[in-house]
């Protein structure tokens, strides 16, 4: 038995989760946010309901991580460091080089490094925090967990893009979506839900969130998913465009006066999504405002319809599902969004039991009895897959 | 009874099409190619089997449009100006200033230059075939048809995209689709054909050409596209990557060192889509090499998947569909791949009898009988479209 701690470090977060495995028991989470910025806020929560907030200097990923693991002993989380037996490090981009979670070695971690330019932001983050738990606990086991592992396994007519062959041989210009841990860990669930082998499932997965992704699932590996070479891709997000004309980024750089194509990147990236349409990137506040608003029905029609073109999109290319999952912020605990959705599907004998629906971030198979295709809502869990990825391929358990 | 001709000019060509209407016999069709270049290949066919042929010095529209008048009369096909009673013009971009084919005054003509910025290798030279003809056929009614008019009934959860609201309002960024007169001649012919009221009719109409793009069609009228705010999105085409993800046009600038995003542009429209992946543009070609040429597999296989895909979620928006149409180059004379696109979406009730898919060109039902959905063949006929627009609008009949 032994603790195993979860990381997910951004560009100015650390959040983490601790792990009893293998039973599988949250100890603490947690985040340090705002690094490098004046004050920055530390959050931990631990024990059935104890609550530690502090607001501290926080110069450094590398502060950062001295602070948390000083906490977890001070609140009597853990009394030594070396209960700490598995580290598991969510990583953006894993490219082509990582097709499962790996141990991290200096070979690895300087992999991680050079994929940077297909995750400029993230996997920078993400190797920041790698060293600081290096330096402090160099002998634990520390796993890499890709986001686009689960996706390794798409064909090729799907990854690649209709450019000249040689962008995806000497760049790297392919689909790698993203989400994978997520995707994944839903997928096992819902086999499990099911009491079905998830080699013989067609599943299409639903992660709507602040970032959203669908993913279409053969045999219970990634055939397809909408993210694309970036998480920028696919339908509509927060404050992410999903698809475009690629020939907007021309067109409008031209009209805002923009001259670097990144920063019109940024603006569909930051600025877009339900945000560009609606002023909130708060589904909830939108919800709250459907109603009466005509912008943000709007914003929310446009979303639900994004979806349900990917679904029918992914039932033709899977020849038919077993299962929608629906999970993340939105999908565990919108069920006016998850019914609007499955009305739009009904031709596809989707149909989900309103009473059924009315629920949020438990286990539950939402369909009416006579449906063809299940409608589940399963709670995702990227922390504890990548605690079950440190036992397994950390400790080869 | 009047004489009518169909026009379509490029930046380089200028194709014509000669009816006796309301007959809609063909008298003529031919094109004046390369023009402004060394030596312009003159063609026209009339007659049961004439065919002229000459190669000319054509310098500008103004030479080519005389130099074919001159040749109707020549060649006997007409012996005066005044027998042609109408004219057509096929014009690109309508932007939301045309949902319909119009009458062309100063006004108009003034309109479909200010839109060139929606098409700026189309709309000047459709707008110098128009003053051309002007200048030769003063009294003429002229009709302006446009290639995005039918589209013009999309509702605006599928035209517009997830990008700051206001880019909509101030620039006019939306999806505006494409082959719109191809759509609509198609879905009327579908609807003669299947015997029922066009405005009952749900149809997903395939334009597979050099440029393709796909329609969802409701009610008879065009709901959603796949073409985007320029014919360059949607699915592979012959030399256009159709959708990619919009920061690849970042990435790949920088990794191409190209500076300017429109260089970007132009190598995703014309040296990426099936000769990207394949080093050939021609599905002909593609076709003979697709049992022992991996690469060619390939880009049919994408071509494929991505026509799947978009029926996929036509399919879902729309609650289903009566008929598929399959028309234009590859959509009337490549019987493997509609099999192909067929097979793959036998799930939803698509089949295809294999002794009645053998057939090019020809409207058909390739169906089998048991099929849910049907599949049709119907050639596209834009010229057709034009000159029955010139017929209605110019005439009032």
């Amino acid at each position: 038995m032994g603790k195993t701690i979860a990381i997910n470090a951004g560009s100015s977060t650390l959040k983490f989760k601790l792990f009893e495995m293998p039973a599988e028991r949250v100890i603490a989470s947690g985040a340090v946010e705002r690094i490098g910025l004046a004050q920055s806020p530390v959050h931990i929560r631990y024990g059935l309901d104890h609550d530690y907030q502090e607001t501290e200097q926080v110069a450094d990923h590398q502060t950062a991580v001295n602070i948390i693991l000083d906490e977890l002993i001070k609140l009597h989380i853990i009394e030594r460091y070396d209960e700490i037996t598995g580290i598991g490090h969510r990583v953006v981009a894993g490219g082509e080089l990582f097709h499962d979670s790996v141990l991290i070695t200096d070979s690895v971690l300087a992999k991680i490094d050079a994929l940077a330019e297909y995750a400029p932001l993230h996997n920078p983050a993400n190797a920041v925090g790698i060293r600081a738990f290096k330096r402090l606990l160099p002998n634990v086991p520390a796993v890499a967990v890709f986001d686009t592992a689960f996706h390794a396994s798409m064909p090729q007519i799907n990854y690649l893009y209709s450019l000249p062959y040689e962008y995806y041989q000497q760049y790297g210009a392919r689909r790698f979506g993203a989400h994978g841990t997520s995707h994944r860990y839903v997928a096992v669930r819902a086999a499990k839900f099911l009491d079905r082998p998830l080699s013989e499932l067609k599943l299409i997965t639903l992660h709507l969130g602040a970032g959203s992704s669908i993913t279409a699932i053969k045999n219970g590996q990634s055939y397809d998913t909408s993210m694309g070479f970036t998480p920028l891709a696919g339908i509509t997000m927060a404050t992410r465009s999903g698809d475009v004309d690629p020939s907007l980024v021309a067109f409008l750089m031209q009209k805002l006066h923009v001259t670097d194509p990144e920063k019109m990147l940024s603006i569909l990236n930051t600025q877009s999504g339900l945000l560009g349409l609606a002023g909130s990137a708060d589904m909830q506040e939108l919800e709250a405002r459907y109603d009466h608003d005509e912008r943000a029905r709007l914003a929310i029609d446009i979303f639900v319809n994004r979806i349900v073109k990917y679904v029918g999109a992914y039932l033709a290319e899977l020849g038919g599902a077993d299962a929608l999952v629906f999970t993340a912020g939105i999908g565990e605990r919108d069920a006016r969004m998850r019914q609007r959705i499955a009305d739009q599907l009904s031709y596809f004998g989707v149909e989900i039991d309103a009473d059924r629906n009315q629920v949020s971030g438990v286990e539950r198979d939402l369909s009416c009895p006579n449906a063809t295709i299940r409608s589940l809502l399963i709670p995702t869990d990227e922390e504890l897959m990548i605690a079950r990825d440190v036992e397994r391929v950390g400790h080869g358990r």
